[in-house]
């Protein structure tokens, strides 16, 4: 019984992956900008990811970039329109988001608006919170007749959703997402010729991002994506829904969050009707669940209450908001074993809370 | 018999680092800012390995930043000194020249000679191409005195020699050149309080540096470190040395740069008398053996000619520069059978260029 709700947070490492990169430490651990056979052979396999991960995407593999992550992607992207105007869309991965303040003069914007005008637009694919699908497929359509470069950060799509990204000027995605390794992502730039770079030094990475190539990780990173996306086809959103209507029946108050928008098939972002997230994150916790109360790359922090808050919530709503993201393999029955988990979760939170309450009747 | 004679390039990945690694990724692969209880252990064992890398580095453990490796590392470091002067010495690697040339106002000084006034000195521990080690600890404390902040890029000394940095203000190190994996390698800061970021997004890092922390990885890279730590005191330069006397019987013109220096006891960089480097190259390669023309983050491009020179290699010998840099457990059996191989690859050479100028009398 698989009881790991987070799989926006991060993914296990498919077996697929752990084989690959265990192979490529063993075989092809060589320098791949050294000069002898086998870093040559190792610098091959590395443009053979290259390669196969453009095809997975959709785009040449001359635009490909490998780095640390998508958010280095993102920050090497943003720093390239450093002091440019940029417009990003209200619920971007604080990724987008701090790395666009920082490089850019961003602005925020509704993705389902009008196009700002800007050397740059950036929408996501899907929202890591609440799993909203935003229309990047017609964005980039319209941003393209408007001249706008149009970047996505689809680094909650890929993986999840069948992807074919050759509409868009900039990709970025991450291997932790989608059964990879953690610490490998890329960038894919507008053409093979584009030159940038963030992290400077070698000339690795046809003088885009220097530092020794991280074979073993890119390799796992592509094999990843490659078992994934067959598997894509027989993902549905029925195991999600179920624990939906599970919840409501039990919780009559709960409201989910971009119900009204198509969703990315795993995510549900949801208010409880009563008492904190972090109350029922730890009872979940308790029973083995692990769920969230947002994105990890904001929780402890400020919490995701930004985009929590673009996405809908209220002020008042935020302290009671819960993200639960299934994976490929997590079955409706697991799914409903969740609504369970809440149900007794409420339960026990209810019983305390009245106890409390007749202990002190004048609180 | 072993025949990877470019350690400074990269090195194979250590058994326990790559178990560390498995056994991360099968028990600790939760995202570390995630609040659930397995999330909770993998913060811990997040904290606890930055515990021991602070304690084989002689500083405290809240001054280290977990980064995707050296080059990211002085990148965020010079990037932190953006606009102000700096100065380097005129060997450092071209992840600190290149990020101090960006970033600041860089001059290069003889590490040798007078500290020049700077927002920030930086000098290598040990210089990657002829190993020669610089008097860092020396130059922390002149700096210290002067009330200039002292970075040293230690990532060729790290893993090769006792390594107590207390006296340094900033460290870089890699985890791929002392048999930890690839896309790891942190940064040092001054304090733990110390604020600077390059990559941002998430408050990951302690605000330092956005991402998923990719605890794997730095499990990986602490484990490669508590590995070979041990062994360094049985290391020696005398299969080296071995070499170099070996090499100088059959060559008498050859001759050794940095020779006069204190250098790392498994590098030599050399001059040989005759035929161009990568002619060298391509015949050991062929026999199996793998060495270098230089910094795997140089060729390709314009070599390693700027440091090269910097080590006292004339314009004319440049193209006849070969580096060779053995292991922990390479033999004085395996250094000498190198020797060998250039010999007979030095008589291939000969034969082949006395066969071409018979062929052509007039050329």
């Amino acid at each position: 019984m698989n009881r790991y709700f987070d799989f926006n947070a991060t993914t296990p490492l498919l077996p697929q992956a752990r084989d690959a990169w265990l192979r490529a430490n063993e075989k092809h651990w060589h320098n791949p900008s050294s000069l002898y056979r086998d870093a040559g052979i190792a610098s091959q396999m590395l443009e053979a990811a290259r390669e196969r991960l453009g095809d997975l995407l959709g785009v040449d593999a001359g635009r490909i970039v490998f780095t640390s992550g998508a958010t280095e992607a993102n920050n090497m992207l943003f720093s390239a329109f450093a002091g440019q105007p940029t417009a990003i869309s209200t619920i971007e991965h604080p990724s987008v988001r701090e790395a666009a303040r920082h490089w850019t003069k961003m602005r925020e914007f509704d993705a389902r608006g009008d196009i700002p005008d800007a050397a740059l637009v950036s929408v996501m694919a899907a929202n890591n919170e609440s799993g909203e699908l935003l229309p990047w497929r017609e964005l980039a359509e319209r941003c393209r007749e408007k001249g706008i470069p149009f970047h996505t950060d689809a680094t909650q799509w890929i993986g999840k959703l069948a992807a074919d990204f050759g509409a868009c000027d900039y990709i970025t995605g991450s291997a932790h997402k989608f059964g990879g390794p953690k610490g490998a992502g890329f960038l894919v730039l507008r053409d093979e010729n584009e030159q940038m770079r963030l992290i400077r030094g070698g000339p690795q990475e046809n003088g885009r991002r220097a530092g020794t190539e991280n074979f073993p990780a890119v390799e796992a990173m592509v094999t990843a994506l490659e078992t994934i996306t067959p598997q894509l086809a027989s993902c549905d959103d029925s195991g999600r829904n179920a624990l939906e209507s599970a919840l409501r029946a039990v919780f009559p108050g709960l409201r989910v969050i971009s119900a009204e928008v198509p969703r990315l098939w795993n995510t549900s972002l949801f208010v409880m009707p009563r008492h904190e997230n972090l109350k029922w994150l730890t009872r979940l916790s308790r029973r083995g669940f692990s769920i969230s109360t947002g994105s990890a790359c904001s929780s402890g922090k400020e919490g995701s209450s930004v985009v929590v808050t673009a996405l809908g919530a209220t002020p008042e709503e935020l302290r009671r908001v819960v993200r639960v993201s299934g994976g490929w393999e997590t079955t409706k029955e697991e799914w409903l074993e969740l609504a369970s988990a809440f149900a007794e979760a409420g339960a026990e939170l209810d019983a305390e809370a009245n106890a409390r309450a007749n202990q002190n009747p004048m609180a």
